[in-house]
C-alpha cells in the first residue's frame, strides 16, 4: 500500500536496479526463454506512469473516505485483512464449489467473531464496508444477522427488546444464537403488505400461533435460513378475534440450542444461485408454531393480554429496516466501482495491442492510449469518485434521521416527530433512488469491465464473473430497482403538480421543483458545451430536465386518468437523474470544502466526465427533447467533450486507481497487481490452482473410450451388413 | 409440444373437469393445506391466455424456422433431445460443480458422436443450433472440434488435407482423434497478425518448428488443449531462412493415441471461468516441437522442398475461419432471446403482485399487467422476432459466398474470384456489425428478464444465472463486439466520404450510401411518429441517419488528419444501427413474402416495437440530434407508441412464446413451464435438488461452536482481569 518513489520515466525504470533484479530474479526462476519476451515492459509501464502522478494519493484518499482519521483507520483495516490467514482471500478464492464456499463464509465468521469483540464500532462498521468488497457473501452472511434480523428489532421493537436479543442473548456479538430475516415469501417479494403468514393471537394460552397457510406463503430466500439461524424476525399478518391488522414483526425460533429444528418448524435450503452462493439462503415453513406474546416487536403496535391491540400512527415507520441495507448499497456501488475499475485501467496500461498510427517505436500500443477504450473505461473512473461524496452524505442522514426520530419518539414530542417523518420521506426518495441508480450503474461498469479485458477477463481469477454475479442481486434485493425507481417518480411528478397547480411549496428532495413554473416552457437552457459542463451549470441543468419531464409526466398521468402505472418510463428518467443530481451536487461541494486545494483540478475533471458520459451522452434524448440544449451542444458533448475530458485524465489514471488504496488482496485479480506483472502473475495464479502435471482428466478413460470406438458396422453387430440385407431380403 | 385445445375463458377453466382433477390430484400429494391456496389459479391463468391466442404458433413458427421442413426437423429433434437421458437436462444441470460439468459435457459428447453417424448435415447442424440452447458449453466443446480446428483446414488447406483429418483420421465423426484450435495467445487475442509463435522450416529434416518464444506467445484459452484435444491447428509465423512471412496455420499433435502428451509440448488447464465450465480450455507452450512440412495447411501458401515460398495474393482469404462462428451466434441471439423472452414472460403471467388501480376483483395483478412490466420484456420478444429473420439471411449469405469463393477458385476464374472478394468484404461488415449488436442485445435481454423475475430470477434453477455467464463470452470471443464495431465504422465512413468527394458507387453493405449526397444536410425527414413506423420509412429513416452519422464522422477524421482511433464513438453507432437495418429489413421482406397472410399483422407489430425500442428509443439523441425526427415525435414514440404496441402485442404474448416450440427440457426453468403452475414446479425442483431432511451442514459442528464459545475473559485466561491488572500493576 505504501508508494514507493519512483525514477520519472519509463527509460529510467528500464534502467533502474529494481527492473533489472527483478528480471533477473524471474527469468532464473521462470527459465532462461523468459529474458526473450518483450512482456517484461509491463513492470515499467505501471511504474513509470506511477511516478508521473501529478497529486498525492494519500491525500486524495482521504478526500475519498472523508477525513484523515477514516483514511488511517481504511489502511489499518486493509492491513489487517491482508494478513489474517483465515480472512484474506486469493485466487483459490474463485475455484470453490457451492459446498466449500459455504463451509468457507462459516469459518470467517468464525475468525470475524473474536473482531467483532473487541473493535469499537466504526472500526467493526468499516470492517464490514470493506468486507463487501473483498468477501461479499461473507458479509451478507453476517449482514442478515447483525444488519436485518437486528435491524428489525431495532426498528420495530422496544429497547428492551433489543437490549434482550442483542445483549442478553448475545446476537450482536455473533455468539449464542443467529438471526435471519423472515420478509421475502415464495409468491410475494416487493408487495410486503401482501405477505401472507399468518400471526393468529390466541387468548387462551396468551401465544401467537405464526402459520403458513399455503405454499405462496413459504418463506423464501431468507439467508441463514437453511443451516445458520436458530431464530427468525417473521413479517407475519397479525390476525386478533379474526381481524386482520396487517404485518407486523415476531421472533421466532427456528433452532433450539442443539442446533436442532424446532417442532412445526420445517426448512430447506434453496440451492444454487447466480452468485453469493456462500449464503445458505433457505425456506421456511411453519404449521402452528406458538410463540409468547412477548416476542411480537411492540415499538409501534401492542397486544395486550386480553387481545387489545394498539396500533399507533406512526406505523409506516416500521417498514425503515431495509433502508440501511439501501443505504449500504450506495456506498458498495463507490467501492465496487472503483475496484473492477482499476482492474480494468492497471491492464489496460500494461496490456499493448495493434499498433496505432501515433505509435512511431515499434512496439504495440497501450489499450489505454486508444480513445475508444479511454471512454470505455476513464467514466467508471469518474463514476467511482463521484459516487464516494454521494455515498457518505446518504449514510450521515440516515444516520442523523433515524436518531433525531428516536429521540423525538423517546422525547414523545409530536413536533419533533412531524419533522421527522418529513426528513424520513425525503430519506426514501433519496435512498430508492441513489440505490437503483448507483447498482444499475456498477453492474453496468463491472460488465464493461469485464468486456475491455478481454478474454483475460472472462478468466474468473479475475474476478469480474463472481463480481458480477455476486453483485446483481442488489439491484433486486431490498427494493427491486424498477420499482424503487417507480416509487421515486411517483412524488416527483406529483409535487410538480402541486407547485404548478397550487404554489404548494416542497421540501426536501423535491424542493427544486418550487422553481417549476420558471422551467415549464420549452426556452433553451445553455447554448455551450463548455456552459454545460461547468458544475454548477450542470447541476441547473439536471433540475430544469427533471422539472420538465416531471411535468411532461403529469401530461401522461391526466390523459391515464391519474394512473400511476401509465407513467413507468418517465418515473425511470426522473428516479436517475435525481440520484446523478445527488452524487454531482454533493462531489461539487465536497471539492468546493476540500483542504486540499491542489486535487482539485483532478477532481473536477472526473465531476465533469461523469456529468458528460452518464447524464449528458446517456440522457441525449431527453436534453435535446426537452430543449435544455440544442443538438450541435450534444455533438460536441459527446465528440468532443468526452475524448477530450478522458485525454486530460489519462496521465494521472494511475494515481487515480492508487488513490483508492486497495491492497492486492482486495484487487484479487493477478492481472491487476500493483506491480503491474499482468502475464507472470496471471499465469502463476492459473498454474497454482491447476496444475500442469495433470494432463488427463479424471474421465479421461471414457473419452478415450468414445474416441477409440470401434466402427459403426462393427457396433451394429453386422446387422445392416450387406450380407445380412442379401439374407433378409430372401 | 403439441398445443391442447383449451377453453375459451378464465372462468371456464376454473370449472373444467382438467382444472379440477389437476386440484385434486395435487393436494392429494401436497397435503390438504393446499387447498386453500389462492395460487391455484397460475395453471388457469396461462391456459385461458393459450386458449385466446388470435393465430396458430405451429404456423407462426415456420415463419420463424423459414420453412415448414425446418419447423418439422425442429420439432422431431426437439422431441428426441428430450427423450434422450443423456442429452436432455434438469434442474441438477444448475448444481453442477466445475469438474462435474467437464465430465457431462464429456458424457453428452460420446452420447452424440453416436447421432453424427447416423444423421444427414442439415439435421446435424440443427441439431447443433438446438444444442448451443439446450447445453452451450457441449456444444462448444464439440464446435472447437468440428467447427473451429475442421473449419480451419477447409479454409486454409487443401481438400485433400481437409479429406484426411475429417475423413481419414475421422475427426469428421467425433471419432479416433480430436482437434483444438490454436489461435489465441496470452498477449494477443484480436490482434491475430500479431502472434509470436514461430514454425520455422527446417530445410535439413524437412520440418517445421514450433515454438512458444515467450510467455506471451503461450496458446491461451484453447478450447479442448486441457484434456481433450490431440491435435491442434496453429496459428504461428512462418519462417524460412530467416524471413518472416506473417501468420500461418499448422496442424500440430498434442498427444498420441494412447492420450499422452507429446515430447517438447506442455498443456496445462487455465481453469474456472465465468461460465462454460464444461470446456476445458487449455494453454499450449511447444518447445521446438516439430512436425512433418505437408502438415502446414497449404490452400493459399505453400513451402516447396527447397524453402521457396508461394505466396498467392488471396491469402487475406484464410482469416475466414472464424467467420462460420460469428454467423451462428447471430442465430444464437435468436434462440437465447427467445428462450429467456419466454422464461420471463411465461413468469409474468401466472405470478401477481399488488393491486394496480384498474384491478377491480380483489386479486393482485398480473406482472405482465402493469405497463411498465410490458415495456421491459415485451420488446425482447419483437427482438427474438426480428433476429430470427436476419440469421437465416446471414446463414444462406455465409454459404453461398463461401461456395462461390470455393468454385471460383477451383475453376481459377479470376472474374468470380474477384466477385466472392467482394462480396466477402460485405460478408464481414454484415457479420462484423451482427455478431457484436446481436450479442450485446441478447446479454442485455437475458439481464433485464432476470430483473423482470425478480428473486426466482437470481436462483439458478431458473436459468438466467448460467445462461447470462455462459452467454456473454460470445461478446468477446471470435472477435471483440468493440473492436468489430470499429471494423464496421470504419468502411462506412470511408464510403460515405467516397461518395461525396468522388461520387464513386458503392456495393454490398454500404450501398445505400450511394444516396448520401440527398441527405447531406439536415433537413427533417419525418414528422409523425404513425410516419416514421411504417415500414418502410423506419428502413429509410435508419439509413439517413446512418448516412449523417459517418458524414459527421467523417468531419471528425478531418480533423483528426484521418486517424480512424478517433471515431470510435461515432462507428460504434453505426455498427449498431447498420445491424438492426439488416435485422429489420429483412423481416419486414419475410412478412412480405409470407404465405401465412393472417400471421402478418401480428408479426409487423413486433417488428414497429422492435423499431421504437431499440432504434427510436436508445438512438433518441442520435435522431434529434439528426434531425430525423423532431423532440415531439420523439416524445410520442416514447411515452405514447411504445405501450400502444405493448399493449396490442399483450393479449398474444402465450402464443407469440409458444410459437418458439421450445419444450420444457429446452426452457429448464420451473417458473416457466409450458403447465404454468410456476410456484408448485419450483418447489420441486428446489426440493429434488436440496432434500429438505439434510437440516444441518456437514460443517455445523465448527458452526455451533463459534457461537457456543466461552466468553472473551475466558478465552483470554483471565489475562485482562481485574484481578489480574491489580497483580501486574503493582
Amino acid at each position: 500500500m505504501v508508494r514507493k518513489s519512483a525514477p520519472s520515466s519509463y527509460e529510467q525504470i528500464k534502467q533502474s536496479p529494481f527492473f533489472k533484479i527483478g528480471l533477473h530474479a524471474t527469468a532464473f526462476a521462470a527459465g532462461v526463454w523468459f529474458i526473450q519476451s518483450p512482456l517484461m515492459d509491463v513492470l515499467a509501464l505501471l511504474a513509470a506512469e506511477r511516478a508521473q502522478g501529478q497529486f498525492d494519493p494519500n491525500k486524495m484518499h482521504i478526500f475519498l473516505e472523508e477525513t484523515a482519521a477514516k483514511s488511517r483507520l481504511f489502511k489499518r483495516l486493509v492491513q489487517s485483512f491482508d494478513r489474517d490467514a483465515v480472512l484474506s482471500t486469493s485466487g483459490k478464492y474463485y475455484d470453490l464449489t457451492k459446498e466449500q464456499q459455504r463451509e468457507d463464509t462459516a469459518t470467517r465468521i468464525a475468525r470475524l467473531a473474536q473482531y467483532i469483540e473487541i473493535e469499537d464500532e466504526q472500526s467493526w462498521q468499516t470492517r464490514n464496508s470493506l468486507l463487501s468488497v473483498l468477501d461479499p457473501q461473507t458479509g451478507t452472511r453476517i449482514g442478515v444477522n447483525l444488519g436485518l434480523f437486528l435491524g428489525c428489532i431495532r426498528g420495530n421493537g422496544t429497547f428492551e427488546q433489543l437490549k434482550y436479543w442483542s445483549n442478553q442473548r448475545e446476537i450482536g456479538t455473533l455468539k449464542g444464537a443467529y438471526g435471519c430475516f423472515g420478509m421475502t415469501e415464495l409468491a410475494h417479494g416487493s408487495n410486503v403488505a401482501g405477505l401472507e403468514t399468518t400471526a393468529t393471537f390466541d387468548k387462551e394460552t396468551d401465544e401467537f400461533i405464526i402459520n403458513t397457510p399455503h405454499i405462496g406463503a413459504t418463506k423464501w430466500w431468507i439467508g441463514g435460513a437453511a443451516h445458520s439461524a436458530s431464530h427468525c424476525s417473521v413479517y407475519a399478518r397479525l390476525i386478533v378475534d379474526g381481524k386482520d391488522y396487517g404485518v407486523k414483526t415476531f421472533v421466532v425460533p427456528l433452532r433450539d440450542a442443539d442446533h436442532n429444528v424446532m417442532p412445526g418448524v420445517t426448512v430447506g435450503d434453496i440451492g444454487a444461485k447466480m452468485g453469493r452462493d456462500g449464503i445458505d439462503n433457505g425456506w421456511i415453513q411453519f404449521s402452528s408454531v406458538r410463540i409468547p406474546r412477548f416476542f411480537m416487536l411492540q415499538k409501534f403496535c401492542k397486544v395486550s393480554r386480553g387481545g387489545a391491540v394498539d396500533l399507533p400512527p406512526l406505523e409506516q415507520l416500521a417498514y425503515s429496516a431495509l433502508l440501511g441495507g439501501r443505504v449500504s448499497m450506495v456506498m458498495d456501488s463507490f467501492r465496487w466501482t472503483a475496484r473492477f475499475a482499476t482492474i480494468a485501467l492497471r491492464f489496460a496500461i500494461g496490456r499493448r495491442q495493434f499498433k496505432s498510427a501515433s505509435q512511431g517505436d515499434g512496439t504495440e500500443t497501450q489499450l489505454l492510449n486508444y480513445p475508444l477504450h479511454q471512454r470505455r473505461l476513464i467514466p467508471f473512473l469518474a463514476q467511482a469518485y463521484v459516487f464516494s461524496a454521494g455515498s457518505w452524505k446518504l449514510e450521515h442522514t440516515i444516520k442523523k434521521t433515524l436518531d433525531d426520530l428516536d429521540a423525538a419518539v423517546a422525547a414523545g414530542d409530536m413536533g419533533k416527530v412531524m419533522k421527522s417523518v418529513t426528513e424520513m420521506k425525503s430519506l426514501f426518495i433519496d435512498s430508492a433512488a441513489l440505490k437503483s441508480t448507483s447498482t444499475w450503474l456498477t453492474a453496468d461498469a463491472i460488465d464493461q469491465c469485464r468486456q475491455a479485458c478481454g478474454g483475460l477477463g472472462y478468466s474468473s481469477y479475475n474476478g469480474f464473473g463472481k463480481g458480477y454475479a455476486d453483485w446483481v442481486v442488489q439491484c433486486t434485493w431490498e427494493g427491486d430497482n424498477s420499482i424503487l425507481a417507480m416509487s421515486v417518480g411517483k412524488p416527483l411528478i406529483r409535487s410538480a403538480v402541486e407547485v404548478l397547480k397550487d404554489g404548494k411549496k416542497q421540501k426536501g428532495a423535491v424542493a427544486f421543483l418550487n422553481d417549476a413554473k420558471q422551467w415549464a416552457n420549452d426556452k433553451l437552457v445553455f447554448n455551450s458545451a463548455e456552459e454545460l459542463l461547468d458544475p454548477q451549470n450542470t447541476l441547473k441543468a439536471i433540475q430544469v430536465l427533471m422539472t420538465r419531464v416531471a411535468l411532461n409526466g403529469a401530461e401522461v398521468l391526466k390523459e391515464n386518468n391519474g394512473n400511476f402505472d401509465a407513467v413507468g418510463a418517465p418515473s425511470l428518467v426522473l428516479s436517475k437523474l435525481h440520484a446523478h443530481y445527488y452524487h454531482l451536487n454533493e462531489f461539487y461541494r465536497r471539492i468546493e470544502a476540500n483542504e486540499h486545494k491542489e486535487l482539485n483540478s483532478h477532481l473536477v475533471l472526473l465531476g465533469k466526465l461523469h456529468a458528460a458520459s452518464f447524464v449528458v451522452e446517456k440522457f441525449g434524448g431527453d436534453f435535446l427533447g426537452n430543449n435544455i440544449v440544442p443538438p450541435a451542444v450534444l455533438n460536441e458533448v459527446v465528440n468532443k467533450k468526452i475524448p477530450e475530458l478522458c485525454k486530460q485524465i489519462r496521465p494521472n489514471v494511475v494515481a487515480y486507481t492508487d488513490s483508492f488504496m486497495y491492497s492486492d488482496t482486495f484487487i484479487n485479480a493477478p492481472i491487476a497487481r500493483y506491480d503491474g506483472n499482468i502475464y507472470e502473475n496471471y499465469f502463476d495464479t492459473v498454474k497454482k490452482s491447476n496444475p500442469p502435471e495433470n494432463t488427463k482428466a479424471p474421465y479421461s478413460a471414457a473419452f478415450e473410450a468414445f474416441l477409440g470406438r470401434s466402427s459403426l458396422d462393427v457396433r451394429d453387430g453386422g446387422d445392416k451388413s450387406a450380407a445380412t440385407a442379401a439374407l433378409l431380403s430372401k
